[in-house]
């Protein structure tokens, strides 16, 4: 793959630098220029060498075959609008915005040529956010959903899912309505729920705050890492993705309440069944490679 | 230390047989002898070399200087009541069970001297069963919790709390409702929310289970793992600390619905704050040793 040859990555968080680190070990030969509206954040990916790092957005996207949006959700639109006037005829926008549909209407809005607009989202990431928590490797084996509109040029969409599949994403591609309301269950109900029960042990007037900490190996620490995510990131997420999250969440809420109904009246064959089917969803994503197989996410225990 | 010279694990699953082989490796003289009321776990247990395993539960008891019981905390009174009528005088008896009001009772009515009773709860675990599922390393700078009653022998404690330290745990001591109530956060209701997410994402009509699957990397595997625990287990689990799971859960339900009601007005503010707020958990979890500080648990990326 020689495409593409000039690739610029705006935005250079956890994604970003993880994207221009993936592009230049599997595109040695493209020539990567980031761009962060942050002046610290450019001054860091400088400093560590992630990639070219441009001074401006325009400098930034001028000449590029790829330009890759890594930005909060919520800032998508007066990012593409402002390097709209400076983009080359032909160049290919994309996206990794963790929500499809108003990220898509926001890029058409501010957008020349509506089909080389193709939107996709890498199902990938760390609690880790800024240019020095990216990693080369992120998106290995997971998937990348790309969402392009009916009138994409298909030749657009083919060259960014080879480039996805480059940097060693598998590719699907579906509907931008569907991929939010999976995305939704898969992704952001599950950040959802994370930030408020560690909200709620917080809270708490009776369990002091180095309680909670001490006695986390329960299984509340698993919900402070993805608690520890972005809020920026994921607080755009949330307000983009609005209906298909609180379709989702009344959903849990509705199956939380049944619980709670079996546990007051102590209904233990209705836990034991939904206990044992949790389990076979475990198994089939460790099987299909999602997660790992070893105990404990591998956790160290020496 | 040179005691226990002889101790009795009651329930090979990962708890048990992680205390075999730390016991083993910890106290080299110790005789360990295990006992499970399934003959298929003996068997097992056999044949890996865990430890000694009586053919019945009076077997196993008989001359230990410690008896610990590491069956589901339902099961604890009948098993201390079965056991009882063989336990030698001076035999101390303690247990693994996650919550430790309902447990202590249940011991106190079944056992012949209170000041031999000493309730404990190794805050470890994975989220494997089984007798093939344990390891020495398991409670290595993990807390574990001892709620004895005022009556109980302080020699009794202390022996008791000297054993966990030999395998490598940290002692606290505290009283058996607040143990309960501190767990219902920590651990209990986590497990409960994890259940059921994943029960939510596999009961949706337009998502397909394997969506759900195909991008869990998104936050949703992270739930899976703990919601692959054992169900017999965690059904006792609650039905045995109803009232502080319960009442914790309502706690969880109301900052939940606050939540929902920001998104659905779009209030971001109280989003960005709540999300900036939980992330400091997350950091003093990782700075006091209790997880990895590895981004994304230090799952493998290549």
């Amino acid at each position: 793959m020689n495409w593409p040859a000039r690739v610029a990555i705006i935005g250079l968080g956890l994604i970003g630098s993880s994207l221009a680190l993936g592009t230049r070990r599997a595109l040695p030969d493209a020539v990567v220029t980031g761009f962060d509206d942050d002046e610290d954040v450019r001054a860091t990916a400088s400093a560590i060498g992630l990639c070219k790092v441009a001074d401006t957005l325009a400098q930034a996207v001028v000449g590029a075959n790829l330009v890759v949006l890594a930005v909060p959700v919520g800032a998508m639109g007066a990012v593409a609008g402002a390097m709209a006037p400076h983009l080359s005829p032909g160049t290919i926008v994309t996206d990794v915005g963790s929500c499809k549909e108003q990220v898509a209407q926001a890029l058409r809005a501010a957008l020349p040529d509506p089909t080389r607009i193709v939107p996709a989202h890498p199902v990938a990431g760390t609690e880790q956010s800024g240019p020095e928590a990216g990693f080369a490797s992120l998106f290995k084996r997971r998937w990348c959903i790309l969402t392009p509109d009916a009138d994409a040029d298909p030749e657009a969409v083919e060259r960014v899912a080879g480039y996805w599949r480059a940097l060693g994403a598998e590719v699907e591609t579906m509907d931008a309505a569907h991929h939010d309301r999976v995305l939704a269950v898969t992704s952001h109900l599950p950040h959802l729920i994370a930030y408020t029960i560690v909200g709620t042990a917080s809270d708490l007037e009776e369990v002091t705050q180095s309680e909670v900490i001490k006695y986390s190996a329960g299984g509340f620490r698993d919900f402070t890492r993805i608690a520890a995510s972005d809020p920026v990131m994921w607080r755009d997420v949330f307000l983009a993705n609005r209906e298909a999250v609180l379709d989702m969440l009344q959903r849990f809420s509705e199956d939380l309440s049944a619980l709670q109904r079996a546990i007051r009246w102590g209904r233990g064959d209705e836990l034991h069944d939904l206990f044992t089917r949790t389990r076979a969803v475990r198994r089939s994503i460790v099987e299909q490679g999602q997660d790992d197989a070893a105990p404990d996410f591998g956790r160290t225990h020496e």
